[in-house]
């Protein structure tokens, strides 16, 4: 792709924690013009008067939804909440535009897996398995030629990257894996709701969806594929009192020898977001704040049969935006890391 | 013990978290009057100049450390650093005075093991043998005569007090223990530490200690004594941004069938300070700020072979202090929950 | 009043913060006994089950709002939004029941005030006039034999304590009184929205209602009841993030020569819940978190004419449900501390 | 200067905040080549092991201070404590290397008053006159000369930006001019000290210095200059538990008519780091924070002759390093937002 290539991008739904995320980095990056940004509750709103940090960079008001707009760009990224995307996806995909669901519309193969755990009827089944599952480290190529991707869910982001080189390894009990993940609280979106609210977030740790959570299908999906066939996962969420920020703790059971270290640094060698931390570190999350990175470190506490592995994204930026605009880059044969070098916000 | 039993009380090292959380605890337990507050650094410094909250509760300065005055007292309890009671211990104990260490001298029973953790020659290890470990869900009766009590970490009160009934079921592989747990970072104690600090500590989440933490081999000899032999426990500690609490996640790969839930309830069920919450529940840390209760939910994810249990505590608390006071209501028989009926702070 | 007098309590609108924050008080005061807790959308949900830290101290369940239950009580609190409890006071007051509004209906004396700010009709005018303002410093006598209490605002409190002595010492120009005062979320209450969100308001600061806020004519109302005169008051209310705490910066210039802190000491010596600090500290919020104390500092920096005056209470104690027990307390010749001797939970 | 042109840096004293800032900012500065960065403390260790976030973005290792090196950097900063860049400014100054002190070096013009609150005696006062103090917004053509930049503290630029248009108006009384500022902890610095530990200033509110602070004699010769006279200041800073935000509200009497708004507007028409918010807002530091933009909004409460302004800043970005990179282009002649177009972090 020539330098001065430029991407004509429509943002759906640009009022949430991903979409001014999204929006922060498309702002600044250099083959992309942002051409609508819709919302229909604030049709007419500058979208720097709700977002002040954008003033001076993003100078659309947001517009009401309209296919017609929409289908004059190369690219529109859904960063709405779920079940949005599939009302539209036809239409754009039929008019030619490819199309980057932030949401989970297309993150499961399984239609009735999927409309049990979203609680409603999928809008576009057929649409499902043109769809890619936007996680570069595992689907890179397909990715390439994708007309819709399925951005994954930040949970799963953290979670699989981090048992990937272990099920790719087979020296790992697939029956018994654990993954409890601690998120930071924009997870949850900007939603008026009582239990993300300061008072009751703030000084305060508990996990939640124990017995279940949509994210644990989509993890299994993937981890089911690593492994050729189905594995168990008890995955089990909490809530932390950090604004960005996941750290997945992931335990598994060894079933043969291996070099936890060297494995972990060969399967990521060449992956430019993530980023193998020497033997015996303990990856921070506000060292991704900000940054599209996956940090990871990985212990086998006493020599015993158990491996920990330790890793951290940023639940807006990897887990989200900035996998969006990652999988924008892999689709239009740019440079992976373009508009994706910021440096982690510390302290 | 008569309602009118007043003891005389003695603090060691009263200028850190546990030791300003047993002052609000004792300056309002009807049965303890306090005589002495020894600090060396700070001797002649009202306590109610360092720690405002006690204005108007406590009237004493900081003292000099002196045997001759800890001497007059019924108990004294060290809220000092690691390594200080073992120095003052025998001749409190030659001169009749009950123990009570909220830190760690007298934990392990395992001298090598205690002075490989501790890094320092213990200077009285003939006492270790004296001092009962002061869990009083596991070890009441023996406290009840106990010279010596040595108050347990926090760390391991949350993770036993939710081991507990599994283990002592019988049905849980004790090879494959899992003790994933989040403190708040008032357990780091009040020392000038930069990786402590609001600007390091605020808006992250980071594991530490993967390798090896002294919390290890004293959850450890607990675990061994209530199963009778030797269990494997991987032990992943994390920093959260709280002030006070910590969450224990637990994870027990289950050998046989049982009721989790009634289990848990029939374990507690006498026990004033451990709450079992209802089945599908998860106990929130802020729950628990500032109170003695240890709030415990167990789950049996997707109906698998895993049981998870959620175990909060406040570590200044149930964690260290409040602990601490509900041994000596124990030791001198008094209604054991008397100074700890306190209602958790929330929001 | 006898030892063993006990109150019956009625409790309108227990699911907000100051509704739990006053239930934690009366569940543990001598004195009361908890009859009825009211909430129209919650009826039926057991107390306990929305907060958890009343397990074990408050077995109501919360009832459908029914005059004829709070009819039976002594005293009936309205821990509720603006506007219901002059919908309800009437039957009650006629009933012979005592009122206690933590809310504003009865703050503000003159009606045309109060409709313009709370932007709806008084449904009661006629007992405004029977309402004494429940600042004990200023109106102990009158609360006495109050049939009404208002109970003051948490900015108010906070503002007023503040400016009483140098109002009252009339050394200080009316004509340009400063407060700059800072809350904790929690004063914006247990409602779903989304500028007190944790991932809004965590890790920020800012002003707000510089051009007017509710509080504004409360406090000055009672400024210039102080004054004996109008008073002229900017009042620049900022969030910050705590969940507890108010700290007001006040700025008053001084038109004659005063000793500031014999001032202060003398107008306060016989508060049980205003504590005066030694010359040159700086109150923090922490030191009340929890406890009904307002703890004060006064200082005339460089030696000039311009007095700073630093107030800090937690919003939802002596800002709010403490301060209505204190009322109560001081209503029913209770000794005014009753339930009221918690210690500050520090840190 | 030409597009091609690469600046070799020095940085003293690399590990620190302002000093991780600063690597941060020039790290991705297309005009700059870091050369060394000193610590005698850490010489050998990589920065980046020390600030992970910085991995894959700085190579160096940190290097033993060494004046040899440093003077073959075209500029130097001090990224320092107080007191250190006066003692290795003249050899550098000699060796024709420009400096920007970080630090409070050079910042102050009167060598008395320097040593009154520095407590040390000024190392190179005859360096002091060469020094040009850093705002550019007022300074900006003295800077494009200067060898020495004294950068302005954080309250400083905060509270001086937001006096800049009254004072220049001559319509305000500047005998009673109030500051009320609020700092997040990262401007105490990375030091291991108790109270910014997080279970110390996390939930905490309190104000500080009030009896005087070493950046109120800065502040006030930056007034008096705008003044072209004495003015009094009453500075009040507090402490609030943000990271990064400074927040300065600024009261100021008006002696005669004006339009704030478009006084506002005016002063920083063309300023590229100074955004006047439209008239009714509240700047949040969240909005600025990671950027260097200084976001300020004016207020006339009521109508009254009280000026309020509110003002916010990122202390470590245009209140330290930011804005010293700000100075860096405008020496070199570099469009001054070169690498300072970052936007605010948000949520």
């Amino acid at each position: 792709m020539a330098d001065q290539k430029i991407l004509k991008i429509g943002v759906v739904g640009g009022t949430g924690y991903t979409g001014v995320e999204l929006l922060r980095l498309l702002a600044q990056h250099k083959h992309c013009e942002l051409k609508v940004i819709t919302s229909r509750q604030e049709a007419g709103t500058p979208v720097a008067a709700m977002f002040p940090n954008l003033r001076g960079h993003v100078d659309l008001d947001f517009s009401a939804p309209s296919d017609a707009e929409l289908k004059k760009c190369d690219v529109v990224f859904f960063a709405t909440p779920n079940g949005v995307a599939m009302q539209q996806a036809r239409a754009l995909f039929d008019g030619g535009v490819r199309i980057i669901d932030i949401a989970a519309d297309f993150r499961i193969k399984d239609v009735a897996t999927w409309e049990k755990w979203y609680a409603t009827k999928h809008a576009c089944p057929e649409l499902i398995a043109e769809a890619v599952y936007g996680l570069p480290e595992v689907n890179r190529e397909q990715i390439k030629g994708a007309r819709i991707v399925a951005n994954p869910g930040c949970y799963p982001t953290a979670v699989q990257l981090g048992f990937l080189p272990l099920i790719k390894s087979g020296k790992v009990d697939l029956e018994h894996l654990i993954a409890d993940a601690k998120s930071g609280v924009s997870g949850a979106g900007r939603k008026a709701e009582v239990h993300t609210l300061f008072a009751e977030a703030s000084d305060n740790f508990k996990a939640y969806g124990v017995s279940g959570h949509r994210h644990h299908p989509e993890i299994s999906q993937g981890l089911n594929a690593m492994a050729g066939r189905a594995a168990r996962l008890v995955f089990v969420p909490h809530l932390t009192p950090l604004i960005r920020g996941i750290h997945a703790t992931l335990y598994a059971q060894l079933t043969g020898s291996v070099d936890l270290q060297q494995l972990f640094e060969q399967q990521f060698a060449d992956e430019p977001f993530v980023d193998v931390l020497p033997a015996g570190s303990h990856p921070e999350t506000r060292s991704v704040r900000g940054s599209n990175i996956c940090r990871i470190a990985v212990h086998q506490p006493q020599g015993g049969d158990i491996a920990v592995v330790l890793s951290v994204i940023d639940n807006l930026t990897k887990g989200a935006a900035g996998q969006a605009v990652q999988n924008m880059n892999i689709m239009y044969g740019l440079p992976e890391t373009t508009g994706l070098e910021q440096i982690a916000l510390m302290p």
